[in-house]
């Protein structure tokens, strides 16, 4: 057993895989060369079965010893202090880091997960629309002048931001070719082609396990 | 001059005064004795005039000697950095406080804000209220057996989940008496009380420069 366990579903349907957020913290642990142990939850009643681990009934969740942290951008942080490779250590390059983390989550992902919530339940009219327009531009315009968000190099910040704007759905949102070449050069990384397929075989295999159980 | 300054706009409409976000900053500062000076870009035309400072148009952003953080969640890290008033120091506390930091940002302002948006531009069906609704029942059940997030104590992350949750629209929705009562506790402290008044009179005193530009 390794120190580092990260918490996810037994089984998803095919819908989410390659998207559910245990991948932000596997894909951290390969950046960083961080053995962990992958432990699962039933996805069935999730809302109501685990809320004493996680009291949104969501996942991933980290355990590192006697420490338990839920929120993905909380764990990515703390997994970040265990290696430069996911943060610098000076104050100037952990500020910017830890500046876009947030921003990924609050700025960019707290519109973009609302107006793709508003499009699959079928909303008339999508009012997030005008916001998320303007959010995905000034991101792009970033993306025009900087490979990277922080520091000049790779970080979790641009770990975090990638994988919030490849959602498919915002994706497709219009033309923006620095946010398509930034999402490319992020998810070209050895370290999120080997969480995501990890990630793949982990849903696969309990499909084969479901099937044993019910043609018994 | 002091090390910190505080970047916010020079003047707002009634409606946002007592939550424009510069608060959550001033209200840090105010909890860990930190002074700081307050600094202001223009609110007219904010949404192209300070991309280069901080490239969403938006603020607050804090200055730090050389470091330049934009993000109220990032700076709020950043200040609790420097006072165990905001942010207990072993790591256990730590990782709690930061945790319950993101919660604010990523599992409940990630609903509220929208949901509240699509009330407020007349959504004909607020296709948000279903998650508004458990997202705000979770944190009401978390509340009613605890006084504060992390740490059974005062720390960052009740300044600004505390901030989430007052927004008015949010507090009349449903009845959830344990959420009212931690409204009241933290924002019943000194230090709200104080950052709050600041602000009112920031923008007050704005009025009347602008009344006297007008009338010459």
């Amino acid at each position: 057993m390794t120190e580092l366990s990260i918490w996810t579903y037994d089984w998803v349907p095919n819908g989410p895989r390659g998207f559910v957020r245990d991948l932000r913290l596997r894909w951290a642990c390969e950046e960083a060369g961080l053995a962990y142990t992958l432990r699962t939850i039933p996805f069935d009643d999730r809302e109501t079965n685990h809320l004493a681990q996680q009291p949104f009934g969501q996942v991933p969740f980290l355990k590192d010893k006697e420490l338990e942290i839920f929120e993905s951008g909380a764990c990515l942080l703390h997994l970040a202090r265990k290696s430069d490779k996911l943060m610098p250590r000076d104050a100037v390059g952990e500020a910017a880091t830890v500046q876009w983390t947030i921003a990924a989550l609050n700025s960019i992902e707290m519109v973009s997960v609302p107006w793709w919530f508003l499009k699959i339940t079928g909303a008339e009219n999508n009012n997030l629309t005008g916001w998320m327009t303007s959010r995905l531009g000034h991101i792009e315009r970033v993306l025009r002048e900087r490979e990277w968000l922080a520091a000049e190099r790779f970080t979790v910040a641009d770990l975090l931001m990638a994988d919030v704007l490849r959602v498919p759905d915002v994706r497709a949102f219009g033309n923006r070719p620095a946010t398509e070449a930034y999402i490319s050069r992020v998810t070209d990384r050895a370290a999120f082609k080997k969480a995501q397929a990890d990630q793949m075989a982990h849903f696969e295999a309990a499909d084969k396990s479901r099937a044993t159980v019910s043609s018994k």
